[in-house]
């Protein structure tokens, strides 16, 4: 089958790889619907995150159908379509039930050594019980597949983002961010009711995007200018703030704008080292977030997708055939596309 | 009237100074019952923190009995006896109707410019309807003050970093800090439920009180030894920890015991620079706590204390007429005693 292959800054491309096989009685093989690139996949693109000698198989989200399950997988048979989120997660452990997902005593990521990527035709996916969400089946047209996508990392992403910033109804909200998960963060954040969404980021397109989402001020000032007319909006600052880029300016910039007894909901990797320890003592902010676990909130999240209620898969501005995948890594470097959705 | 002025490190002395007057409308003049030294005062008092051109009035927790009252007081008279807590708050800022007090629009703190100290003979208390809290009249017998004395900095401190670290019924927790805080935090955890409370600190009589107070686990161990031995006693680390010293060590350790998905509530003042981004955010970890509102806690607490089940005073293990207070600040120093009492 046909593969994504990253082996070093820049140097990413399809090409033929054996067919995924089954390993373990608990895996199941998925075909490949749609799959797509995160802004993740931009940090080795760039040069900021390793990539391991004999490269790295690319892409975590998918939608695709159960082609082959092992002999232990009790929940899904071929020929069910799923989403797969991408953190590999057994469902059992005190973490799983939990809700926590992203802690799972098992936990993988799809990428890593010996696991596939989901940027190709088919893909090995371990616990697969554990990992996969069925779609119920007759909901599964490929208007939807492109919403249900975002389910497995970018709207789940948004939605942790403001579940730990403890977003509620009437508050005030911030996102810093304007990529695919701070506007579904945008979506989350109206979604649990907020009152107010302030969008801070420096792309009229997908500013616009976001006042569809239900942005109600947009920010696009920078450093201090932006941290200034927050408060300028705001007096005290908000109450939650969904940090959707991991960097220290970000970081900082959260921090400064959040309200005394505020959280800060933090879902971008993290590139730099701490967090302002004497100003979130002093406001008695809260400083939450990190790896989302998308899988344990499917349950919740489905539903409003299936039912039309939110449309997250419009961060997908740029649609690919697998096989023109660098073009599309190119397309996102260059931020001539928020998201790229890939068809196989 | 006599007062407790620091002009540098290790020089602390009591002397004669004018008698506090009303200055405000909101002004009250309370005569100090008892008070006592902080950890917090250390922090001067060996250099670490700046002291003012011309001293700094110490003190800033009291139990004291209502004077004088401005025109516009209207709770509190003269004869009440009233809870001083370590903050000044309006008591009518959103902030306050909050139950955030030290974020009060007007926050000011004892022994700030203008602004007398408590380990005196009597003190001006700034909005003193919001910030003194009375204690009911025939509840005020001498043997109840060390108790209530707590109320107004280390027991609302050690309740605040139980709090913000989420402890609940059956939580397993751990208290970084043998202090008169972390001892308080013991009971605070208790109080709230706790199945299991590990304490962390160096101080045999110390972690004797712990454990009358609830402390199920000593760990005597320091740094990575002490990391191991929390995992060894929890496997995956704690719930809840209750960051009680402010140090760099501390909170690097706080976030390694804690659990995935765990919450650290810091109320150690930070004497460090940032809070490690990478490994909270691997592990969905919560950082939370700050200045403790520990005027908005009275309301909860005191019927505890008032009803005898529990005894924070017990913290006090030195007990000094006022004009040994020099003796005080030595004893902390050398931790000769967890903390101090004051009777002028």
């Amino acid at each position: 089958m046909r593969a994504t292959v990253m082996y070093g800054p820049k140097v990413v491309q399809l090409e033929s790889v054996p067919d995924p096989v089954i390993q373990e009685p608990t895996d199941a093989i998925i075909r490949v619907l749609v799959s797509c690139i995160c802004g993740s996949d931009l940090w080795p693109y760039r040069g900021f995150d390793a990539i391991p000698e004999g490269g790295r198989p690319m892409g975590h989200e998918a939608v695709g159908v159960v082609e082959e399950v092992g002999s232990e997988v009790r929940t899904l048979k071929p020929g069910d379509v799923v989403l797969m989120p991408f953190a590999i997660s057994d469902g059992n452990c005190e973490f799983c039930r939990e809700g926590l997902t992203t802690a799972c005593a098992h936990l993988q990521f799809f990428g890593a050594p010996g696991i596939g990527g989901a940027q190709a035709e088919a893909v090995r996916v371990p616990f697969a019980d554990g990992t996969l969400y069925k779609v119920p089946a007759r909901e599964s047209g490929r208007a939807l597949l492109p919403h249900l996508l975002t389910l497995t990392d970018v709207m789940g992403t948004g939605h942790h983002a403001a579940v730990t910033a403890r977003v509620e109804p009437g508050k005030v909200v911030a996102v810093i961010g304007d990529g695919a998960v701070g506007l579904c963060g945008v979506l989350a954040a109206r979604r649990l009711g907020a009152e107010r969404i302030i969008l801070l980021g420096h792309h009229p397109d997908r500013l616009e995007l976001g006042r569809i989402f239900g942005t109600t001020d947009v920010v696009m000032e920078r450093g201090e200018a932006a941290v200034e007319r927050v408060r300028e909006l705001t007096g005290f600052g908000v109450h939650s703030v969904l940090e959707c880029v991991g960097t220290e300016e970000a970081v900082d910039m959260a921090v400064q704008i959040a309200r005394p007894g505020g959280a800060i909901g933090r879902v971008g990797v993290p590139h730099h080292a701490g967090i302002p320890a004497t100003t979130t003592f002093y406001k008695n902010v809260i400083v939450a977030g990190g790896p989302a676990p998308t899988r344990a909130y499917m349950p919740e999240l489905l539903p409003d997708v299936l039912e039309g209620r939110m449309e997250p898969g419009r961060v997908f501005d740029l649609r690919l055939p697998l096989e023109q995948v660098a073009e599309g890594y190119r397309a996102m470097d260059e931020r001539r596309a928020i998201k790229v959705l890939l068809e196989p």
